[in-house]
């Protein structure tokens, strides 16, 4: 343990729960069992008062903080923000960080096996939403204890999940912190998320979303899709300074088949590399789940009159150069917050890095957060 | 004709020109002969003085104004800006629009015979650039007796090319009007051209750009390719107000196959509808020569220094909502142009359509645009 940081949670090991009471969804079908598979950080204190709930953005997991074991190079992904005397402080909170429902990273998922046909579920994984999650997760807390969480968090579609908390179980957190979100996806956003979805399933090797029983895996569909993700979580600016116009090589090549700028082979690696390790039919299912968010809904619209029953406090945090979900995105859903008169903050946070700034160990973010967090009262 | 609108140049008839002399290219090889498709709308005086050319963008072509038939319901894509009255008056200029070379509609280009094999070049197409379309209209302008173009015109790509002519042929034309456009891409912009272009190539009926060789077309890439572009074209807000989150039908069906919001059939349909009409290695050649446009690399960067040689009046628009070519894109023309101390006129226009809007009868764009060019001196 004495190789990882000391502010790092260390070593940490998954546990998985099994839940076997059928679980009414959104879309109307029902998951029959299943299972979730999580990790957790720090420990729970003897009121059962200090538990923190994470949640996950699109192609997030359940190893938010530490190391699988010691030859691990890179830590959870959200480290930045999890450990002792970090953001979110292990030493005072019991953090709580689980795969979703639909997810690839050990939580029943497209790629599990389907009890009741003994194959995988491929494409009659059912549609999941960001409710269907809080009831997954609201179920875990039950199994581990937790009556109420000291806060739920989440940045991008995870931050979609913590209102969501706070909309539907309005007694069980008394914190909502949601980063870099919205209160549901514009048109471009959707239409970004729809050439992602056709990527995938235009690939030949999609086979209607059972490529599993083909043997394949559609590759360059994932490719595609991950690049075009991924130039939505950058600014334009922050891409820039990273790559400007820098050549691959020292010169032009002109022809079809050569790397020319450096943002070119930056991009292809990261869907590459991304297309080998995410599960498709989970890209379209997290995907749809976005598109589907939308709580104001319920009420014609109304955002201010869908908060009216939250009983948390909520840290509304956004970043200037973030164009997926932009600063506006966040004050829609803090003046809805003010208009049903809850007690919200809100910091807007001067970053070049876009969407992706909420991962990152922004002085400006990361002392907001801590501050916030730890005024948050906890039993010894 | 009395069927077409009054402001209408009316029926139009494409023209061809074909030269024998080798075209030398930017990446080393030449173009040993080839043809280029045009079109002219209004007369060219007796002192030739009043030849306006029109430079098109990544997926225009020669048929900006007008009607190739009385059944053709909708005119060339600029016919907004170019007939009798309009912005670019027939009534005073004579205007040329040409395909350029590399391109699917006439001229020579990737989907043409190779003279010297019998068969269609597809990927042997050479790498085109804005100056070696340049260097091509310029030839043009020598078959129709045109010296000097009293103006030279584009929007986006078609931008880049009227800033190309002012630097490559300063004494050839008198103003220079460069709409929405930028004097290099952004890494960004490079990487949604790579998204592009990968979905083409990465597409199995690309088979290497020989695929007229197998009888099929990459329309898998292709739409992907549109798809991502059309986004670009559009603010976000105007998505916005045309779809919202508007349903496709009465609710939403949960399952991964149905169409839940109208943006996501607004972009399928667009993106089947280009696949069809559209070729695959033209666009890839359109997305590179975008890339590689950056007349300022010749002098180290120093834009200003590449305007020094300037001798046209320029005029530089853009729109505050043009998230592909922001007004800050232009304004670093500007501000490149008055330190070489070259007259240039700004206007920034209010429009809430993105980079498609200079393509659209906005009525402060249009104004702008007259007045500029009713400004400029013609011979009777």
């Amino acid at each position: 343990m004495s190789r990882f940081p000391a502010d790092s949670v260390g070593l940490v090991t998954p546990q998985r729960q099994a839940f076997t009471e059928p679980l009414p969804l959104a879309c109307g079908k029902a998951l029959a069992q299943y299972e979730l598979v999580y990790e957790t950080y720090g420990s729970l204190n003897s009121a059962g008062d200090n538990a923190v709930l994470i949640c996950h953005a699109l192609s997030g997991h359940h190893h938010a903080a530490g190391y699988h074991s010691i030859e691990e190079r890179k830590p959870g992904w959200w480290d930045a923000c999890i450990g002792p005397g970090k953001a979110i402080d292990t030493n005072r909170f019991f953090v709580v960080s689980l795969n979703n429902l639909g997810g690839c990273h050990g939580s029943t998922g497209p790629s599990s096996i389907d009890p009741a046909t003994g194959k995988a579920y491929g494409a009659s994984f059912p549609v999941m939403t960001v409710e269907d999650w809080v009831n997954s997760q609201a179920r875990l807390a039950d199994v581990l204890g937790i009556g109420q969480w000291a806060a739920v968090v989440g940045g991008s579609l995870g931050g979609m999940q913590a209102l969501q908390w706070a909309i539907s179980y309005p007694e069980r957190l008394r914190h909502c912190v949601a980063i870099a979100t919205a209160p549901k996806l514009s048109a471009q956003n959707i239409a970004f998320n729809e050439v992602a979805r056709q990527a995938i399933i235009t690939d030949p090797d999609f086979h209607n979303g059972d490529y599993a029983a083909f043997g394949v895996i559609p590759k360059r569909g994932l490719m595609l899709a991950r690049m075009v993700g991924h130039i939505t979580y950058l600014s334009d600016d922050s891409m820039g300074e990273k790559f400007g116009r820098e050549l691959r090589n020292d010169q032009l090549n002109y022809d079809f088949n050569s790397v020319e700028f450096q943002v070119e082979s930056y991009l292809r690696y990261q869907g590459q590399e991304f297309s080998g390790r995410f599960d498709a039919n989970t890209y379209l299912l997290m995907t749809k789940a976005l598109d589907y968010f939308d709580p104001a809904a319920a009420h014609a619209g109304n955002l201010a009159k869908t908060f009216e029953q939250l009983q948390a406090q909520c840290l509304i945090m956004s970043f200037t150069t973030d164009w997926r979900f932009s600063p506006a995105r966040s004050r829609e859903i803090v003046d809805a917050l003010l208009a049903a008169r809850k007690p919200v903050s809100y910091l807007e946070i001067e970053a070049a890095q876009g969407h992706d700034a909420f991962l990152l160990p922004i002085p400006r973010y990361i002392d907001a957060f801590s501050s916030y967090m730890n005024r948050i009262e906890v039993s010894p």
